[in-house]
């Protein structure tokens, strides 16, 4: 069975609380209940982690290396400019997924530009929590 | 029954013989045969358009007005400059999603940028004809 | 008795409908109506033509080389990028006066760019349906 | 009866003698005297105010706060970099028509910009004289 | 026998009427019989297409994927923004030489980037109808 | 007894009915009302000056070389272009202070960019009216 | 009573070690007392915490969600990158300040742009430790 | 006998008093003694005027169309911002030198724009006091 | 017999050997031999040089006011730097045609600017050694 | 004997398995035996650390301030935009030598740009792991 | 007697004959015996040396250092772009006159940049052949 | 054995007497002096060459294509503009390493762009005299 990684960046945790008109009264538990439903339906095994701190992201990163058959991610504000999380999803040989809760193309100017989407595979925004459902989708489909 | 447009912009028709190495061997005729089988699946109702110039892709968006729940829009080359696209979008009240076959933002400087997408609610990219298959459950969660 | 194309660009063809908090209620029917009645009163001849393409825009300029004075037009979204807009005004030798509804430099930056002004005699925007009479008025000025 | 200020930036005085083959031999009276004679044909007062420093452009907006319906207004050079004259405008709750004798976008690139057009609500440029005229009659049909 | 397509972008129907200081007095038909003389000379065969819209010129490139062996292309304006041109360029496995009448480096700025120049093989410039005659020649030696 | 020159620049005047939802409905009279309080609680002594032009904001600081200790700077618009007020302050060899009433970096794009700053000792945006207290405290604490 | 978040960023611990010609020779820990002292007089209560890590920052930003009543944030370096901060300071419903020891206007370029300005409330600059000071106080001021 | 103009702008009524180790230790009244007594030299007369605002920089270059033959300028903080002074420059007939009594180009790199060189016939730059008298005498080389 | 100049720039005199999966294996002297048969062709006569330096192809220009007809040139990696070739080039009063052996527009994105080209009459590139041959029949269709 | 800091960023314990064919197969453990053997052999003790977070960096180099004499970093991707550890490096009065394995100026954009090397005294790219051992070299040369 | 060197740049061999119209009828020549008639009356002796390459003038730079007072320079198009005539200047010690027979400020806009203006000491253009002699006096007075 | 040719571009002759506050006060001929030593330490052959022109060092360049197995270069100013530099060492097909005796990030910014860095394999700056035996060193292992 394909094993992959869901990875949530910055801020994440505070999902359903933090600008909610934005972001959506979601929490990330729910977002994460509802891709394991997925998951088993797609017949796939799902572990999460979230970390507001690139080290840490890193390190999961590194550790996928020797499990995961995929990533889905999430960067939040790394996007923008964590060039050290590009460099770990360059080394992976697994593909990858980035979504995003909100269309970032249709924000403030900075947050259309994504370092890390050239190293991703797929790109899935806009969608509120169905970006995760749908990413994960994609990434299957990518997988088989 | 919601009834959604799948609209797609220039060259697309030649999908499956043009730059296989980029954008696959699926035709056009194949992709709509996947989305019509999902559409059916979802029960949503799907109804396809091509066109290689803006007057004829604007003409479909302005008809969408009296009939459609929904656009599924690959806006290829156009995505990159066509504020005409743009305007006609944005004049539509219906949910829009924005969809590509290849991660636009692993490829050439200039299709990183993409003027319609800020006047899209949702956006998908890099899986190849899954896309469209992702980018029409995006939509229909939007609508439901 | 002068002649004068009214020349109206994409998703005109909407107004009254289109984004009425931006553009207004009046549709451009009633806009030509108002432009006939103007006409009449300075005694100079209206003609009216919108396309949504820019073949047909520029067949109709090229017409008008053979039989018009002047020419009043509303490029829309090809305002901020056709330079085939702009070489066949370029390639009149009559007076052309180009008019927005809206205040074009108080809206999203893109819209502040004009590659159609510069080849243009007269300029005016920001009046609603009153830019088509006041840009009619100057180019009769213009063509007195 | 509605009451207008008519308002000239820098070098405005020195109409018709300077660069006329730019500006036109039309001198700043005769510009006053025939806006004189439009503004009674449309049931307004104008009163006229020409300065070639901020300081008293900013007074005569600020006096205006209390006596003007509308203004209409040649920021001239002031039109690319006098944020103090913004500001002023801003201030202002009555409509402003910004006007221009030349087209400013059919000369050197710096016209091209104008840091007071996104707080006027009308703009008017390139018919010499009659820039004046039409930017008065769209004011009144502003503040009709 | 080599088959060639000759395809012309907008406003080159004008050709000797249309600004003829920048672009000569000579027609299009003209240059085409000479290159359809010059074609005989090099045993190739040449069709001639001109259009003024995107949607035309992608047809007629689109149709040349079952029939020609190199085509021989002025975009006239669509040189500096028509990405959908550019990529049906680029699905074409044929040679492609761009012409243009005059020297676009020595012109607007605007006209110094051409977006189709870098999927063309050949580039001919500035010698007026004989860019043609040349880039001919030149195609006929890459297809050699 | 250390003398300071309050020093506020275009458009403060109107402080109070100036856009009122920006900029507080508290006046520049209250404001320097609050200041002398201070002033004497502090130890020092403030004269205030407002004008709209910069000859004049220029002359009361080269008075100033002759007599302040320190000098609290509201320089609004002119923060962003103003060279001359810029040069007039380098000049001086007494510190100086630039307070905004509003975070100008929170506003629109051209407000981001102080000419002023840099020579400026202290900097304080913000509070409302509290930022030309919070200014002065700071003065005074940097002349101590 | 108010209770406030004294938050500072990275290489903050070496004050009064560090390039003490830019940044002085006063201690992160006698800055502590002295807003220790302030907080007292003021009636407000100050907590202080210190990390070079944005994932600490970030996670002290989230806990004071249950507790803080306002944030004076010196966020250092980050002050010019770090969107993370900023998304998380955006979390916040209660007011930020934002404090620098020097005028990072004066200094090097890269310092004149703060990406976490623009979703504070108040912002001082070039104090030496006064600046928190001031900033205390003017956090006090906006909570009251 | 030829006349000119000599014109001074913002802080230079401070010189030998204004940051003089850039700025030098001669006075404006020691300058102008000193051209006095080169024109006297050349045949010429000169004029002085010195102003801090825009307006009255103006004002005299007006008034000097009715009776100089040349001027002689150092716009002084104007030199890289005040369009309104290069206008008025523009609407002389008779030439203009600019000066500066330091290299504008090897200070900050605001100052090496001038938007009012290219409107003069001759720049002078970096020669201290001296530069005025350069560019004396290289007006009178232009007028003779 | 018309004379004509055919100029080549740095390292071209490595042709055959520099980098051929770039620029072909034909030497300079196999161009230069293909050039003399059709310059016979042609009734033309064409004089060679080549140099590594700026100051030797200047004096070969300087030379050419007293000589020749026209120039055929490849400036090579001057193309995109070399002003002072530029002015040389602008010294002439005969035509100048830009040749290249490579589409220098789909190459690194420093070699898409010709400083060049702007003063020269004709441009070709991107047709091997062949552009040579095409550039001197356009050359010489200039000078006929 | 002097005592120097080898410290790696983010990333860099995947080397030798890391994008291989960009990094080569030397392992980071490798890479510290050599620069073990090298400093014994230079008289030095060499110390390293590794971590993927700037906190852990930033607390590496505040410690050093204590006990080390220079400092050899590769900052990996935190070269590009960490300006946590730039001031860290500035706060360091003991020299810091920057390597790469990598020419970065041969790859990507992003990555030409070190926001790190103009803080420290010698850098060194390109040479895989013997830029670590040549900046060693150079680090113990500043030293000596 | 101070000794000067004066230095003419690419191109400048051709005055006179060059684009006359720009550079007027004087040659080289005549202004070298102008300058050698002006050092005479000054008191200073001059030498005199032209070339086109950059080699040529850093060895007349390089020489000057053992025998020259001060350098007065026309770098001609080297003013943009040679960076290596500007380190050889920045290595003098002695002052150095840039002069231009135009005013580089009112042409095409790469020539408003000058690269080598920053390390010289005073600047002059515009007044045709004058500006080397206003640039002799003003080098003699900066020796004096 | 190997042959290395060290090639040093413009002004560099004038080491040890140019600028020494940045350059230091060793020699050239004391650099190349050491660098035969340390060429017979590790069993290489050095030959040197330096030249102030682009075209000997050009020359200098091709011959190696000869004879040489790798490069040592200090272009000096050529670092930052000469293609035509870049393009000879792109036809070399054996190792550049390009070195600086300086900083070039900690300098002036437009010394921060390194034109040929792009073609080299290994890069080394900032340790004086140093930078040429590392650089000697790194390049024979990239040889080994």
């Amino acid at each position: 069975m394909k094993k992959i990684l869901v990875l949530n960046g910055p801020n994440l945790n505070l999902l359903g609380r933090r600008e909610p008109e934005i972001y959506g009264r979601t929490t990330l538990g729910e977002i994460e209940a509802a891709l394991t439903a997925l998951a088993r339906e797609l017949g796939v095994e799902v572990r999460f982690f979230q970390a507001n701190g690139e080290a840490e992201l890193l390190a999961a990163l590194h550790e996928a290396m020797d499990w995961a058959d995929g990533v889905l991610l999430n960067p939040a504000a790394y996007t923008h400019y964590s060039l050290a999380l590009r460099d770990a999803l360059a080394a992976l040989t697994i593909p990858v997924v980035e979504v995003h809760l909100t269309n970032i193309f249709a924000r403030e100017g900075f947050r259309a530009r994504s370092v890390t989407a050239s190293v991703a595979r797929g790109f899935v925004a806009g969608f509120g929590p169905q970006s995760y459902l749908l990413g994960l989708r994609g990434l299957v489909a990518l997988l088989g």
